[in-house]
């Protein structure tokens, strides 16, 4: 009698990563990581799960909608986190008096939202956040610009364009040209520029703010085309007249000619639709493929936790898109930052010497090459094919104290002495072919 | 008008974790991981929600009290993962024709359990599982095995005891002297022998199996008394005749003594409970804090995939616990693996000079020196104090080309000529240190 068996699958927007991904996938966690320490940043984690009414606040909206949220066991309304911004603001009210500010923290984990799947968008995703709380000085927005370019270029993801703008400015022009009371709608509608086009954010903005003001915010949202950024902040000046925003702008501009950083464009359509922020905004596309959008966005905000304390703390940081990077990486074939170490298989001559075999192992293991064991002592033309299929470079023979290394791409043997002599051969070809 | 705000609190059974917890924990993560692909074994990632089916199969059972379990948007019946054994068996399942075998993987990540809440149990922690499936080799065993050994010490464990049997010989004994049918009880009972003690595993036994079995399966448990693993393995061939499981425990012997791998004990009273393993079996103790229990569990099972697929897949795994490894490190004040680099902050003299800073900070970040660049000119003592108050040992105040490096511990000053001998001092001091 047949047995039934369950239907093996994950829920739609949910991936398994099967070690063809997830290893360059952790090798650029890894390179994200070691960039993010390197500026003093330091981890931080916090519960995958929480009550829905510190993620949702005592509104909703449209977040809510997309948040997995339901009743535990104890009765408790809980909801698994959409970001890791909220919960950071969460972490800083509850935790204030046990951390030294500015904190410079950095977060890398995964978030769920119950979005519509399509291209490139999953239910189940991967965010690695950098912030500097407890200090307004445009120094912390710089380094986390200069940041943004330094862990990106870590991750493998070649050359990279940020573009930057400032909130306050764009209001402060529409509030000279009198569309101060459409703020949000005119912030929305050009969030949308790249993805829509001109035309139609033409239109909406006509029909939102009236022919006249519409022309006026193309203007503003055009001196982007002036190109570098000097000439774009005189044009805003031009535009808007001097005030803290361009003066913070110029402040930036300058910390970006004196450390040399390229790649940062200042782009007044620039305007992180209906986040939270307040001052700077960031986002940054690849050069080999803007037009996956934005791989790494933030910005200042001025209180981070309103919601969960009366004291007042602003900060600035931005969150690299894991999965969206990955995807665009693999789409340029660009090569990971995957430092990865040699590889290479013992073959398995007598079943009952795994214990030496183990022990064979552990030599090239400490000289940091990872090494397979092998099981089953079948001809060693099938340890070679197993070795292949498994992607591995050499397969190592020992007989006595003395190897044979079998190169596994290019068919051919080489024999050495010792343990010693096979690991510098196996090191040095990895080191030429990388 | 005052206005009210939401209380920040996280989930009973739930954590956050600072920077002082979170960053040798992340270190010891590492050093696991390091580990495990110097073996070749290869990373993989699943969902955290999966369908409930799937996890919690068709029957249900003492797991399902304790799964988060709800009805998601599409009226799908959904469930956070409460191990990584499960899913990863629906992986092999689903993705069995891409994978080669013997497949050899870790999965280091969190799972949930609603479980109540008690010293060092969370309702979420991480698990760290690394399998060989498609061998029934006695050689992957001792991989496990070694590994086990291996990994721990990586993450600065300390001596460690593994604790091993074999179920199979444990049945055919039980079988032996006719209490095969009370297989589930008697291994349910010797289980807890840890937890409750003797004289409550005696009462428990006489009272399921009566007077005259329960003595012959005492007699059996306390053969792990004989101390050394030959003799105890020769005490229980005495008592069960020679069979497949003794010979394979033999072959194991034979892989240690080969290896020279010392800290594993052939224990007869190990179990693991109602666990689905069906051949050798492990649990491993901290020589300095047995009593917090097995930090690292496994063993190996017939069937894998059995609930996903037709295919029979045998294996043999074990899974770290990190949070109960972590606090025990915590307890016995053992100096956590954290490999932690050299840290340094450079002092702000002038605001708007954010630019050359960080461009002086990464010369030391490209030398393996986390470099946090200040970003507030307040004086130099009250800069001082904030390293000290973060920890950071090392501030540098730059004039021209050269540095005084401030001491923050001896509170003394360095001078150097240049960034390269400034990074020099700092590398070697810290080299001293540690």
């Amino acid at each position: 009698m047949a047995e039934s068996v369950i239907d093996p699958r994950v829920l739609k927007g949910f991936r398994d990563f099967l070690p063809a991904q997830e290893a360059p996938r952790r090798a650029m966690l890894e390179a994200v990581e070691t960039c993010f320490r390197s500026f003093g940043f330091l981890p931080i984690d916090t519960p995958a799960l929480e009550y829905a009414e510190i993620l949702l606040g005592k509104g909703g909206g449209e977040t809510e909608k997309q948040v997995y949220r339901f009743t535990d066991h104890g009765g408790r309304d809980v909801a698994l986190r959409f970001d890791l911004t909220v919960p950071f603001a969460r972490f800083v009210a509850e935790h204030r008096s046990d951390l030294v500010f500015p904190f410079k923290r950095y977060h890398i984990a995964k978030v769920w939202r119950g979005e519509n799947t399509q291209k490139g968008r999953y239910r189940e995703f991967t965010q690695c956040d950098f912030d500097i709380v407890g200090s307004n000085s445009a120094a912390a927005d710089f380094e986390i610009l200069f940041m943004i370019k330094e862990s990106l270029g870590a991750a493998g993801a070649g050359e990279t364009t940020v573009r930057i703008n400032h909130r306050a400015l764009f209001n402060r022009f529409l509030d000279g040209i009198g569309a101060g009371d459409k703020s949000v709608a005119v912030l929305r509608c050009v969030d949308k520029l790249s993805k829509i086009g001109g035309d139609a954010v033409r239109e909406h903005l006509e029909a939102s703010a009236g022919r006249e003001q519409c022309a006026r915010i193309l203007e503003f949202i055009n001196a982007r085309d002036e190109g570098e950024y000097g000439v774009v902040l005189a044009r805003l000046v031009d535009l808007c007249g001097e005030g803290e925003d361009t003066a913070y702008l110029a402040d930036l501009h300058r910390y970006l000619k004196d450390s040399k950083t390229g790649g940062v464009v200042l782009d007044p359509s620039i305007t992180r639709g209906l986040d939270y922020y307040t001052g700077v905004v960031y986002e940054t596309f690849l050069d080999k493929l803007p037009a996956i959008g934005s791989v790494c966005s933030g910005g200042r905000y001025d209180n981070l936790t309103a919601l969960y304390s009366k004291e007042k703390t602003g900060g600035v940081g931005a969150s690299i898109g894991l999965d969206r990077l990955q995807a665009a990486l693999e789409e340029t074939g660009a090569k990971s930052a995957a430092n990865e170490k040699p590889r290479a298989a013992l073959a398995c001559l007598d079943e009952k010497e795994a214990g030496s075999a183990q022990a064979a192992a552990s030599v090239f293991r400490a000289k940091g090459i990872n090494c397979e064991v092998f099981f089953e002592s079948s001809k060693l033309t099938r340890q070679y094919i197993l070795a292949e299929k498994k992607g591995i470079p050499w397969v190592l023979v020992k007989t006595g104290e003395s190897f044979t290394l079998r190169d596994i791409r290019r068919r051919r043997d080489i024999e050495a002495a010792d343990a010693e002599k096979a690991a510098g051969i196996i090191l040095q070809n990895g080191l030429l072919q990388s």
